[in-house]
């Protein structure tokens, strides 16, 4: 289970056996049945969740009651409401599983006590804050100027794999369209 | 010039005057004049500037030729296009001064020498890039999920003072709208 956690880690920071045994002690592993939520709007954010087995999606519910996907979390994924979980404050976003999900958990206090423990970590969150960062970015900037036919475009490259794992109202709710416009996007791209 | 800087990074770490020092022989000052650019898209983006003086505005141009503001930068903020800084691509961004500026800024390999030299600057960036994350995030849910006047409030609260510093098109191509949409809201706040 930790071995994915181990690989998304030496990705970006060298990391021994036993620096990566220390890190991992402050994950706690949990199962999260499929339609249930880590996270509710309204509540505080006490984890970050390392996904190692399916997929959520983090979404916003507007006031007329539309969801807005902000961005699926899967296998080798965060999730967490990053402004609920730093300032500890109530969260504005949904966090739901879509498929039976398997994940490890760090609450703040273990994070923060991490830090000084392991002063490594500090630079390991600073990259992944840093690419964090450039997917939001990216995510800014296609919600505001960019076409539904781009943003789509935009999603497969993102998720090569997931596609065939969401429903089509699901990706809509990504790409802030209907799904009846998805469907025309996907014939015009396949040339029908 | 940099006592801005030093006030900005003594908010989230702690840092002697000769660390200071040795931080801030990393950072060169520039001044732009209003109307050029900081970057445009296309080129490399070099440097993470400080603001110690003006305003920028940080756009994306859609293919109407439309501008898309994404953030403005002013005094005590960063601008950057992280994309292009972090990974050394082409940049998607134009940083375009929009007063006689001042700005203090860093390089990548000098950046990237800082961490070696000083560990606790990794600290200091994993929480301003934090700081960022939950900025974006708000972003990202203001312009998929969120109506023109809850996008309008949301700038004044960013933004206390920058109002009247801007013209009412540039916080329009911030908010995603035409500036008689604009001048709808604010009539409609201010009860007339």
């Amino acid at each position: 289970m930790s071995a994915l956690l181990f690989k998304n880690i030496e990705k970006h920071i060298q990391i021994t056996d036993e620096e990566f045994e220390q890190f991992s002690r402050n994950f706690q592993l949990r199962k999260v049945k499929k339609k249930d939520f880590l996270l509710r709007a309204g509540e505080i954010c006490r984890y970050e969740a390392f996904v190692t087995k399916g997929c959520f999606k983090v979404y916003y519910l507007n006031e007329n009651g539309t969801q807005q996907i902000l961005y699926f979390a899967t296998e080798d994924w965060w999730a967490t409401d990053i402004d609920s979980f730093t300032n500890q404050i109530p969260a504005i976003l949904h966090i739901e599983a879509l498929e039976d999900c398997e994940i490890l958990c760090i609450n703040k206090p273990d994070k923060d006590a991490l830090f000084e423990q392991l002063p490594k970590v500090e630079k390991l969150f600073r990259i992944m804050n840093q690419r964090t960062l450039v997917a939001f970015q990216r995510r800014v900037i296609s919600s505001i100027g960019k076409t539904a036919t781009e943003r789509y475009m935009e999603f497969t490259a993102k998720y090569p794999d997931l596609e065939n794992r969401l429903t089509q109202l699901q990706i809509a709710a990504y790409l802030g369209i209907t799904h009846e416009f998805l469907n025309k996007i996907k014939k015009n791209i396949s040339g029908n």
